[in-house]
């Protein structure tokens, strides 16, 4: 993730296969803020895991171009601009045929983010795999539309990923009520629900999942809210749900999937610093953003093989 | 958990399903203290999680009456006075036919309130399914009888709740000892121990665990140490033993007792938030109990619809 | 633990089973130095609990006799007056025919305990068992022979413990490189991934790991560095990797290992207490050690049986 | 502060002497968010201290009615709704001739707070005597009109307090740049630095600023930021700056205010507990508090005495 | 502090200037719990500072015998048998004419302690010298006469400690009422406020407050709540109230009561490490004591001098 | 500190003011380490506070140019490696004439990087004001010569700066012992203890500072450990010691030297993160660089207006 990249044309000199940008942005938490430190934190504070993959024996970056291009440039209480800039810089980088990784910040990120990479894709043409332990399907919350809890609800909306391009997994305990469930199922979304990894087990699901996710068609944005970990793994997050993942599964339906399907954009979000100990949430952020590269490296490798 | 009741006339007018109290006690505790900062912690900092059991898919105060019913007056240092104050405050509730549900607090609590469960019920008429990481069947430790490592031997005694109708889960790690197991295996205690899920399995145990709580009588009071979880989920407690549950299994197997047997009482124990990081502990004991009052909630449906 | 004796001929007049050393080293960490208060910690902070194992139904201490033999005289940034002070105390307790159980400090330390270990039974003779997230066979680091991530190529290299005598446990994450791990290939290692445990489960693996361990030949040392736990669980260490194992599995193979091979060395590394929170990774650290004694204690009784 | 009312008419019905308003709002926090949690802290956690003011001897709700008027409904992210409840929620309370203490949330609150009191009391006719590291009289931060770096600026544009009834308490450090102090030159505000007070001693420069509230009219709107106070004291801040007052003075400070100035207003700003440690900037917050209180309190018992 | 004596006539033996003794009872605790650690965390956890006293140019334990005769053994729950063994162990101390130094536990163990050593010196002919932010002068606390609020009511009551021979500094805040202070009034205990010692500055008070204990006659005891520092330096303790002493005042007040009267017990209540950050209280708490061993050095050097 | 330059050429072509140079080495701690992390904490969390030096009414970064020069590439457990880096660093910046500023890590830095900057302007012709509540004159430490508390005596040993240009600032407690302390009378340091500040205050003895070091010539090098101030404001540092300054003071103090002495070089030491809370260590030094560059920049301004 070294070279520092700031304007549209050095992404044109580069050509790298990802760009990493950060979105520090979480005025539309309902509950604890401080998922704008995200970012800097998974840049500054992560330990460095080295860069070869154990389980896939490949040297990461000998076969993937990653490059960090910088923060959207958010502004404190300033929705609409935030948005803006959220939406250029994904766009930016979505509209070259580069892969974004867009480290949040709080869940509402995804509202532009996602709809900058389904312009480019095509609205209705793009997959979207979202983990986490709640829906975000709400329509309006505390007179809202643009909360944490809200923004897969604007996409279905907007077109940019209709219902029926939707995979959920990871949902548990006790949000949306009855309205916002009965919208989603009229919407065709498509639920993994934490009861059912639980009944059946990891590696079941994981073959469903991945079903799903290539029936519905191969290009995936994959969004994690790293609520969907229990919060034993993974404390640092403003609205925790016991009953979770735990890193060792979630890590590895994240590389099955980018093994499988074909990512065009990747988000982790909601890492509210303040929350962490020991840089636990922080690492294991990291660790999940590294478990894609090393899948999509090994499919570059791969390419390159054949 | 909105109305707040003081009064016990106020429980007759409201009649509720369930009736919380709060036992801000700890001066049993052997190890760390502090669990007197439980009900406080329980009813201030639990992130509110909605109130819509995404499982049961139920809404849970659509169908079921809870009230907070405050704290029973404890007094620092004062046992006697302590212990009658939670006695009458559990006496009140369970005496009209209302669930109490108790968080404590250390878990000394336990005996005055089962009894007082007891009392109502019949000694003898009640089923004990008691989650901790120890047993709590000393006799005396340092010199006390009323000790948190001694409340279900008192309450064996006493008769209130015989030995023969205890079922002790997730007991593990190094005490008591052989004399305390003697008498344990005198008194005709069923125990489901961590070794046994983790052979096992956690589905195949909990079938067992509900044939054996049906097969000694429908009513049951639920008593949950927070410790039976692992240290890892829940690290705000006293008295901490690795190798214990994680909750996205105790969640259901608490949701699998509540559907299947007559619960007349259930109390979470020993939740010391001082030792709590970003409220992991106080958010799990609070999904423990919201987890109870859904499966409550579908019972009154359910049987509403018959 | 409570006899303190401080010299070798204390050892003689005492003749205990085991004596525990505290080797309060770690300038040879990479990442997030501390586990120099390892062993400090684990004397004076971890939650005593009890001494009744209870799935072995054993008293231990009625069976083990276990010293404490204080610290190695460490000196801070004098790695080689250090090494000599660790070696030493190690061959004091090795040569004497008791089992040495050395609480770290950084995993440097394990190459002149284990050192001191092979010499008395001969170069070799001894399998290492070593739990870790990672296999610490680097060469050199910066510029640094006797870095915490090179102590087992130094103890294949001298011939102490040969690479075929090696079983590495618990590995995963990003670390070491391609040249390493044909280093290790080459010099016949054998892994057991976390990979491995997570795709067949961790009771068939564990059945693999104790043959693959009685194949090699009896003598075992023990060697855990805390990462290998998951970080959910063990926050306080310097290189945590998501993705690790939990303690209610991390006990049972402790266990079933210290019943079927003749442990002769048994130690916990990388426990940096100032990241912990309360007292999580001290207190698992600590059952490791007390399952190691619970299953030393059944055998001796099972062998006085006889 | 026991009384718990909810609508305007009890406050008519009661007639309290000061009412509290808790005011969830942080979004327009530039640096660390979370003080939407401070009036839930300081109801929840802050310790008791007791009720009898040592210094001024008295027992301070003899003499003082308080009640707690419940939280301003703010909406997460939309500022102009939570403004305007702000707005209402102060209004309802000052324009009964209630003294509202409004607990923060971030000090943007503090402009529709004053603005309500000002509307009350005539346009120019309170004087704001304003403690923080920070004089929060910056125009517009990263677009944001109503950052918490601004509104003070708004009150004077507004005129509902004046330029020149400004006094600032504290400032120190970094911030505004050179344009904005010369606006504050320009609109005449007051100024005691922290310097000034390291100069001259705090008993001294105290008395400057007694003579200085009293120059400017008698009524006044006492708001702290809480940052005003060393972070060594109050950690528990977004912006904290080195080099602040210790509580044994602020204290001090502001109860010879309070007993030499009519207060019509006075509010506690950017507690923002996720930072805090063992409540420390929660209790000195409360006694902030509490000190005005007790000096009300004096003044009334004295005034009835006359 | 090093020899460890169990038995009292080890003490005979060593014939020590000095006897430290842990109490680590803390069930008298009204707000919160866990100074039982305050022991075990002095004795484990200090930073060691040095032996060579920079301001009073002494190597202390060339002229200072210490010892450490352990804990008193408390028993949890059980006031009788603490206060019991907590006397005696005092007792046996002070009965040689050996300085007790006793290690809180709560403020409630100056009961039996002083007890002791007024027993030994004759009720009445012992000074009290009293730091604390609070009185503990109530009567009765939650039906509880030996809460750690109540100490110095029960000294004064039987006559151990007159009350005319107790000076209180530092006491400050909101406790207690008017009554309790008209008794105090009564009883001729004479109080240095944190007032006046932000009235008149450090120094002077320290003057008056060396004259009011040399008046009183010249045996002293020094018994330090730790509270009577500022939360700031010292947040681990129960019940903290802002506006405390610096370190570096009181290190110099505590200086010159060793050196100028004739101590004959000294002890640090209060300290619960749960509340600790990096250690600070249980640091400050050790050089109060260290301060105290320095200044009877001194006294002892100097009167072998002369 | 915007621009980082890498290459000494680098250094040439901007021409900067100061060079900021990290010393990520924390390998000579004598207990709690974790400096290492202190240039990664400073450059990464502390709080940006602007850049308007208010007491000094300077726009700092348009006087002084700054750059960011990197780290020291130091090797845990490699001294000779680490050392050589470190003075190479700092010669590459001192000998252009530009004003190192240095970030630790552990004090044994001030060694190799006093000595790079002696090289620069003579042997004895700099003034080194030395901020620690430790001497760090110590000859050897548990074998030792390069220890973190021996780094003075080896300059005043080597000549680079003599005992009598040494001027120490805030010793106090309990280190080191008589001999040492004879040594530096011998060789002349000059000390200002923190004694001293409390008996005649903190104005009075800043005159005689400024005085004492102008005396010894105008060259100065500024080196502060960070645990000169008082643990409650600086939690996060190795070797604590209660009673030291305040902020306030400590800035003061360092602004006075800045504007009144020439200084040509300035570190900051012993900032341990993981001891941290709510970033209070890392921001207090974070403001005593600042304050540093503010001096520097006046001094700039006023020299280019005469």
């Amino acid at each position: 993730m070294r070279p520092q990249l700031t304007e549209p044309e050095q992404l044109d000199e580069w050509r790298p296969d990802v760009a990493v940008i950060g979105a520090p942005w979480d005025d539309s938490t309902t509950n604890r803020p401080g998922a704008r430190f995200g970012p800097r934190a998974l840049r500054a504070s992560a330990y460095d895991p080295g860069t070869y993959h154990l389980d896939l024996g490949i040297e990461i970056f000998d076969h993937l171009e990653v490059v960090d291009y910088g923060d959207a440039i958010t502004s404190h209480g300033m929705w609409e601009l935030s948005r803006a800039a959220i939406h250029q810089r994904v766009a930016e980088v979505a509209s070259r045929g580069i892969i974004p990784f867009v480290i949040g910040g709080d869940h509402s990120i995804t509202w532009p983010a996602a709809t900058a990479v389904a312009e480019h894709h095509g609205f209705g043409n793009v997959t979207m795999i979202h983990f986490d332990a709640h829906a975000d399907t709400a329509n309006i919350i505390e007179g809202n539309l643009a909360s944490h809890g809200t923004p897969m609800r604007r996409l279905i909306e907007s077109g940019a990923i209709p219902g029926d391009r939707f995979i959920q997994v990871g949902l548990r305990g006790y949000w949306p009520g009855e309205e916002d469930q009965q919208w989603m199922r009229d919407n065709g979304l498509r639920h993994f629900m934490m009861q059912e990894f639980w009944e059946r087990g990891t590696k079941a699901v994981l073959e469903d999942l991945v079903a799903a996710a290539k029936q519905r068609g191969d290009k995936t944005y994959i969004s994690i809210d790293i609520d969907v970990l229990d919060p034993g793994f993974a404390p640092a997050t403003g609205t925790p749900e016991p009953g979770g993942f735990a890193p060792i599964d979630l890590l590895r339906i994240i590389r099955r999937l980018v093994l499988e399907t074909d990512v065009v954009a990747f988000d982790v979000m909601e890492v509210a610093p303040a929350y962490d100990h020991a840089d636990l949430t922080v690492n294991v952020a990291h660790r999940l953003i590294w478990e894609a590269f090393a899948g999509l490296a090994a499919k570059k490798r791969d390419l390159a093989r054949e």
